[in-house]
């Protein structure tokens, strides 16, 4: 029985580092022109410069009247100044030009109408009063959007208004996605025992396109070499990035680590992290090849902390952190100086002060990660973190929904979840957040003011 | 000239409210099935139960070796114990199942190959250990997604192990955005003098998608009372809301507020906002027909404070609050207790504290909005902020990256926008943010330690 035994890890940090430092020498970004229309959350390449002024010529701000301001001085209540049509005024909605001779708008709630299609106004208009210069917004010529830059939908009025219709953006890096397993099945066969549903491939899958780029999900592989090896060899040609998925371990058909080691160069296998350890950094034909482990937690942990910065090197996204509360811990959590620890937890306010109730820590413990309002770190050095201590909590939650949570630490009655339902479907301004510890826990959570 | 001249506005809380007590009484929700594959963003209808259990069955969690624990009894460093294939053991990767009579793996790290296809181990093995019991992590008919859930890539992973291919959603709300006016032109076209490039449609059209709605933007159509009233009847029938654009206001052809009226109920004309005034909320055909101003931060303005929230109504989302951040104000803002203004600001941490510097306060400054790091509100009960005094910013920018900003605060140096954007080109781990006000302003920030 052959195995990949590896005890040796690499810290996160300095795995990452030390793959992006070769990644960065071997690959180059690639641009397109999009119509601006089409631009959203597309990320320009260059600093985009006006074609036209905003406005295209001096404009009313204002529905009313343009006039002649010599010719109204001297209005005041007591003595109103008659203006004649075109002579001394003409109607103006806003937007529309002032040409000469007028330089000045008098709102339309400061005229009174009279005879003879004049009109009365009872102050002086000063010149150029509510009218919006050429160029006021944008000047021709103006940088308006900087290199770099994500495109919103104002960047979008914006850019359209300036006369510009096409954008030169960076193209979206395409990832391949291959999950690999003999053992797994699609999610509409029927499972049989020893059956393992595939679903972190479509969870990969749709954690690229939140990040902005194309996924391309390949049905599963078994574990055969050749067949992980020519999938992979087949796919460079056409994809930015390979995602590998499982085989990145251990196991006697995981493969993962001699193919690409033949195919190019692998410069991590193991990091310091848990969960997320088997992971794979490799880089082939100038490509980045990344392997993530099957466990589902180890596979998002695995795909935030080294996918995720590469799609954003390929893609020139900014990294986007998330933000951060420090909250009291509710229970000891022991940990192994051999790696730091990503552990899930749920977070409240009770009686002011954040808490933080850890969730079931395995590799597999997928509904931890839908559970979870945050994460916690546990660093590698720390053997682990006492009951009461503070912690910092990388949130993934709004705070604003976590802050009408009711907390509820116990034993899990599923009837809990059928209230948080029931709440949550009736118009409630509040929400209702569980935590399972059995009740003695529970108790004890409710004695150091840790729930509601 | 006829004017539909309004005095009375109503406050943005007050509108807001009476324009959706009346929509809920006659909109509702429609839902669809759809493939969990495809549901990213998505909002639940209904709680989904787990279908399967997961794992499966009894499962490996290491790959190893699966055993009879009652065999290992009494294995020490000293003396190991030997195990027979198949007999004692079996090889097993993680994730196989471990039937009778095998209860315990041992991990590969944990054994010594010998001859005839033996291996020895040195520690007993547990019953059960490293083997994940079936349920561990979902147990079938365990509620695993509650309704009104916006499905993430996590929750895709975990109903996919769960059995769930299909899931319940709610429809999205289907939105015609119209602009409106003569003097419009599209931005292929070549403008001449009085022609307005229309922008503002692909801004709503963007920002509804950002919403998680579908937008349907139709072609301009001319300031004919006829036209716009024909197209919006036709619209009613297969889109979820309307939104008209311009003609929400007093010009002489503003027509939106009369066809409105003609087809149905206007509940509120005119809010006490600045810049945004000119909001129409109406009623046609139990659907929410909103019509808003033209000019580019009115129209944004408008967009958020009204069309956003009924977006949520019919799409079920929930409504997500900006971080807020307290600032010093740089410069006086005087302001008007006709409305509640809402003002464009850069931050930056100066000496750290933060620094709130206003922009250019105009309804039609669009390069406002794309400049802004945040927003300023001033109440309606005041008559303005002086320079010093705390305010709150609701940030649009991330917090991480305004920390790491360098302000500068002074005349408008076009070399300022170039240095910006180098600087942004050439992986620095630094920002230049720059506010206009004139040299003398600068001097002044700069003195009052509100400028680097």
């Amino acid at each position: 029985m052959k195995r990949n035994l590896y005890l040796k890890t690499t810290p996160v940090n300095e795995a990452l580092e030390k793959y992006t430092e070769v990644l960065k020498s071997v690959i180059h970004k690639e641009y397109e022109n999009i119509p601006v229309t089409e631009s959203l959350n597309r990320i320009t390449s260059e600093a985009i410069y006006a074609k036209y002024c905003s406005p295209l010529f001096n404009a009313a701000a204002m529905d009313g009247i343009a006039v002649i301001a010599e010719r109204t001085n001297g209005a005041t209540e007591i003595l109103p100044v008659e203006l004649d049509y075109k002579e001394d005024y003409i109607i103006v909605d806003t937007g529309d030009p002032i040409r000469q001779p007028y330089d000045a708008v008098i709102m339309a709630e400061d005229i009174v109408e009279a005879d003879n299609n004049k009109v009365r106004i009872f102050n002086a208009a000063v010149p150029w009063q509510h009218v919006r210069p050429i160029g006021e917004d944008i000047v021709k010529g103006e940088l308006i959007i900087p290199s770099f830059h994500k495109i919103r939908p104002v960047d979008i009025g914006v850019l359209l208004s300036a006369g510009i219709t096409q954008v030169k953006v960076i193209k979206k890096p395409v990832v391949a996605i291959f999950p690999t397993g003999t053992e797994i099945i699609e999610p509409t066969e029927e499972p049989v025992e020893g059956s393992i549903i595939e679903s972190n491939s479509r969870m990969f899958e749709n954690l690229v396109v939140e990040a902005g780029a194309q996924a391309h999900r390949f049905p599963p592989i078994n574990d055969d070499y050749n067949m992980i090896k020519s999938s992979i060899v087949n796919a460079l040609d056409t994809h930015d990035m390979i995602i590998v998925n499982a085989g990145s371990s251990a196991g006697t058909e995981d493969y993962t680590v001699d193919i690409l080691k033949e195919l190019g160069k692998v410069i991590i296998h193991g990091v310091a992290i848990k969960p997320g350890k088997p992971v794979i950094l490799a880089i082939v034909n100038n490509k980045p090849v990344i392997g993530l482990p099957g466990y589902p937690v180890s596979a998002f942990i695995g795909f935030e902390k080294f996918v995720i910065p590469v799609l954003n090197l390929l893609s020139g996204s900014q990294h986007t952190k998330r933000p951060v509360v420090e909250a009291t811990l509710s229970k000891r959590l022991v940990s192994s100086i051999k790696h730091t620890e990503y552990v899930r937890v749920k977070v409240g306010n009770v009686n002011g002060k954040y808490v933080a109730a850890p969730l079931p820590r395995g590799a597999g413990a997928a509904m931890s990660l839908v559970r979870a309002d945050g994460f916690c770190s546990i660093r590698q050095e720390l053997e682990g973190i006492e009951a009461g201590e503070k912690v910092d909590i990388e949130l993934i939650k709004p705070l604003n929904e976590i802050e009408k949570s009711i907390v509820i630490i116990g034993s899990h009655d599923i009837i809990l979840d059928e209230t948080a339902d029931y709440v949550a479907n009736h118009d409630n301004d509040f929400y209702i957040s569980s935590t399972h510890v059995g009740s003695i826990a529970g108790l004890m959570a409710l004695k150091r003011c840790e729930a509601h």
